[in-house]
């Protein structure tokens, strides 16, 4: 299934289009995305216990069924802000919707940025009309653009699928450099179709696709309090509703996982600083609760990051990082590759090649595989390395 | 309970020494320290799944029950190197016992330095009868150098108690400029008393004051294959033996813990690049275990150090982490103190003069205070910011 150009305007009936607004000091900063027609629409949020206003109230709305419009700011994340925060975005939701001339549940809020300072929603409010003027089918660039913070570019995907003789299109864009940097960066995804299907199995594919995606990726190991991923489905595909997991259904979710795989990987490829792409795959374990915990212990290692950000051959790293993420193993049974080497067998390290080990090392991708040989449970996740520029960005 | 000058020797009967054997490229590389007399012994080691070959033969010997001599060794861990490396260790503790004339089981072993080379035994070997001639009752600082790694300074300490009459002396030494860094680092703490105990009630104190101390500190969230806790309690104070936990037992207790706490100080203080020595206090959760997970969480994040390691303002990600920490709270009921100034009350960010939270997070010691406000559970623990320096120390 082949990626083509284009972003979250690409199926039918969607625009999108940004402002300046004045919460940064330059560059855009509010986006907005709408459907010519209510779609069904799902979201998948942050587990932070601390959830930015604009998930309290896009949860609300969700809840309520069709959505129009998705309203997002950058520069201020409207988290840790109380009640204060709360009142703040309902009246976004409700100006915006006075505006487009719909009902006010229909509109999804998502905001990036510092936490803890109020939103300055009169400088939003005073924008909203030049931002819905603004509103094109060739939208999609500028509103992705609109949502970076760290980021050095946009990320878009879109694929086009064949449903039951129809054109199915899915466009989509994100943001994000770090699982978390609340000072500047966040998680955010939105994902458009025209497909023609109910909310809840709309809901069921956004789920398994992003379990599969952006859950298993990691910069730093925090998680923002205003990651969102938004799908909205507004069936102008005209194909016959789906509305549960049949064939039609497979097709979808098979094009939906291409995009949302694309976007992780574009995440962490963008990550702040980073200067290699780590698969970390955690294979042979006893439960899938334990290859996760060992595959992202490893992956959020600032030692094993560094060695990596370094080129170092030091793979005791990785197994010291192995040994205490709590799961249980026989170290006499584990293997260690990196690329298609293996520098430790069963509990012992072989003598390897140095040449051709810092070669490996060195290459802008390095996949790091580690067997336990004690059950049939596999992961892979995604990660970057950690260098000088990613603290000095932080600092 | 003051602190004075000394180290491993300062009991009575306990001699030390160092030598350069030659694993190092230049530096003193090995250590022994030495009881006149059997004592009782007992070891805290670390949890990780791999566990170090000194590791596993000093845990069989310690089974044995009494102890007259440490072998220290860095610039190689001796880890992830299977049956070869169990070999090593074992005939390393053989040799020693043979040339101290003293049982092969009342040897202990220590290493520390890279993971999965194979020891260099003959070196070790070699060296021994010049390490031994060494040996010496002013030893102490000779002792502590020749086990440093990235350490910038000797960590020392001795403490004395009078127990029925008696002076007892407790005189340690450690080294650890990470909970990990297997390339160069590791913490190793030896401790020696002239105190009469049995071993059991040894091993109560040592378990209790390493939970307190060595447990509650991190650096880089990771955890060594080496890391090791010794004490050895050879009598020659002649207090009545303590077999069981009542006065005398705390009166010890007291003072193994005013050494231990202070050797845990000393090991984040002298973290690798530090500039920070880091407070967290997570108060009023439901569950120890609760709050544990919570400041650990922060302790370890990598965007919370680098954010101290700035002196930046923003405490957001103090939250943010603690909102990923993935423990249950209110929010609203959540308050965060930075020093003695409170930013954050019952789920609101407050607005804070600037200039007084700056000369907060700008100190060389930055205290970090939760309240959940949902029970009594309370746990503080020691970390240190990340900076460019430990990046690059790492790489």
């Amino acid at each position: 299934m082949k990626l083509i150009n284009g972003g979250i305007t690409a199926a039918r009936g969607f625009k999108a289009g940004s402002v300046h607004c004045g919460i940064k000091n330059r560059n855009k900063d509010l986006a907005l995305i709408y459907s010519a027609v209510p779609a069904a629409a799902a979201g998948v949020f942050t587990t932070s216990r601390f959830q930015a206003a604009p998930i309290k109230v896009s949860k609300e709305h969700l809840k309520a069924g069709y959505i129009q419009a998705i309203l997002v700011n950058s520069g201020n994340a409207n988290s840790c802000n109380g009640r204060a925060g709360l009142e703040a975005a309902r009246k976004l939701a409700r100006l915006t919707a006075l505006r487009l001339r719909i009902n006010k549940k229909a509109v999804l809020l998502a905001s990036t940025g510092i936490i803890g300072k109020p939103l300055p929603v009169d400088k939003i409010a005073n924008a909203l009309p030049q931002l819905i003027e603004q509103l094109s089918y060739d939208g999609a660039s500028s509103a992705a653009r609109a949502i970076m913070t760290t980021d050095t570019r946009t990320k878009q995907a879109v694929v086009k699928l064949r449903i039951r003789g129809k054109t199915v299109t899915i466009g989509a864009m994100a943001k994000g450099a770090g699982m978390i940097s609340p000072d500047l960066a966040t998680m955010l995804v939105f994902i458009n179709t025209d497909l023609n299907i109910s909310s809840s199995a709309l809901n069921r594919a956004l789920k398994e696709s992003v379990a599969n995606s952006f859950g298993l990726i990691t910069v730093d190991g925090d998680m923002s309090t205003n990651d969102t991923v938004f799908i909205l489905a507004n069936g102008l595909a005209a194909n016959p509703k789906i509305t549960s997991a049949g064939a039609d259904f497979y097709i979808f979710q098979k094009g939906l996982n291409r995009v949302t795989r694309f976007l992780a990987r574009t995440i962490v490829e963008d990550a702040e600083g980073a200067t290699k792409f780590i698969e970390i795959t955690v294979k042979g374990g006893r439960k899938e609760g334990d290859v996760r915990q060992a595959a992202f212990k490893i992956a959020n290692s600032p030692l094993v990051k560094i060695a990596l950000a370094g080129s170092s051959l030091n793979w005791g790293r990785i197994l010291a990082s192995l040994g205490s993420s709590g799961i249980k193993f026989r170290e006499n049974l584990v293997d260690l590759y990196l690329g298609n080497l293996k520098v430790f067998s069963r509990g012992s390290s072989l003598g390897v090649n140095k040449k051709r080990l810092k070669n490996i090392v060195s290459a802008k991708e390095v996949k790091i595989l580690i067997d336990l040989h004690s059950g049939s449970h596999q992961v892979t996740v995604w990660t970057s390395d950690l260098t000088e520029k990613y603290v000095r960005l932080n600092k």
